[in-house]
């Protein structure tokens, strides 16, 4: 509510202030072509006010990438309740609308951008992924993970990063299609694994079990046999 | 054969030869850690020779990186001849013995190592990556890729990037099970995408068509089958 009256911030609110102007601009073009002139603009204040608050531009940057940091961790985090399918989806649903609202400036990060140089934002982007790599261990219900189970998730969570930043270039695939198809990669990397490894058999068993017969998962293996003629599907037994 | 006589190098030739003696400590251990006076004793000159012939150590790493690039590049390149997967598989077997004798290096640049505020070592990572999509490409037969695939192959190179820098870190899986889990993982990727999406059904139909019965995607999909006890497996036809 405007009061016509600019009540003097305190300098933790200033400093949140200007980090969400800035996140907000590092989001829609990339890091790079915005500058302090325009933050400064975009929180009513003057250029030399910003940098009373932060001393330059890149660590105004990397305020702003460790509360997207946050955010992004955060959208990992889902309640241990119903198919895990459905649950991975529903993950992927708020990971793609991340991604989707970021665009610019998750590429330009992603792809090597402006922080480049700092291995602050290295070990930011290391803690996201880890994060989601445990996350998806408790749904999983796995403590310690064998070596091809950890390869698995962590691979997959790569994957899913790249799959994004693939779809920022032209958004020539809708998203919801790559939501669930990347839910369905989960499953198949997982299964291309227990195809060879009894310990991964018994994670992908107990994975598919709380599964509806009717599920995505079961769904995926009926048709991935139909695109194989005779390919070794066995019969009923 | 020495001579015993030390000859003098001319200037390229003594150019190729620190770049060779670079790469090789690069290799072994992080260039974080590898000195230019190590790299002088290596080469068997003094330390301002060295600078003589490269400005500075990024400028050697980069040369260094050039060489690697120009090698890793040329190692996805595969005569078309015999089934598919039997092509990547040998492609994965080259592969995986790069990083296996640049380790270190090969971490630490992807990682965000040394050369980070260089541009010029992020282009030639791009490099590699589109020389690895594009050589998929032809033995796919495509040479205008539907979105979807272009997805697909390039999502699955950056999945070999990380199982393969995953795998450096403690190297706990033998090598030549990830080799052919990767082939293996290619298919999975393709069949998920071809599981709805007719374009992509028709690539997968192609790529299978040359495959011989008992190679190994079918017998994948065969095992991936048995994982799934009458999870929408369509029986015999």
């Amino acid at each position: 509510m405007s009061t016509g009256v600019r009540r003097r911030m305190g300098v933790e609110e200033r400093r949140q202030q200007l980090i969400g102007v800035a996140l907000e601009l590092f989001s829609k073009r990339s890091p790079d072509e915005v500058s302090i002139d325009e933050i400064a603009a975009a929180a009513g204040i003057s250029r030399p006010l910003v940098y009373h608050y932060f001393p330059g531009k890149l660590s105004l940057y990397e305020a702003a990438l460790r509360r997207a940091a946050d955010e992004l961790a955060g959208l990992f985090v889902e309640p241990h309740e119903g198919p895990l399918g459905a649950r991975l989806l529903r993950v992927m649903g708020r990971f793609f609308e991340f991604v989707d609202g970021h665009g610019p400036g998750f590429a330009a990060l992603m792809r090597g951008g402006p922080a480049v140089g700092s291995s602050r934002t290295n070990a930011m982007i290391q803690e996201v992924r880890q994060a989601a790599y445990e996350q998806i261990l408790t749904h999983l219900g796995v403590q310690e993970p064998p070596a091809r189970l950890e390869l698995v998730v962590r691979s997959w969570v790569s994957l899913a990063e790249s799959t994004a930043l693939i779809w920022l270039e032209g958004r020539r695939i809708p998203r919801a299609e790559l939501e669930l198809q990347l839910v369905h990669d989960f499953a198949a990397l997982v299964a291309v694994s227990a195809a060879y490894d009894a310990e991964m058999a018994a994670v992908a068993g107990a994975m598919l079990a709380g599964e509806p017969a009717d599920g995505p998962f079961g769904e995926l293996v009926g048709r991935l046999a139909a695109l194989v003629p005779g390919g070794g599907v066995p019969g009923p037994r």
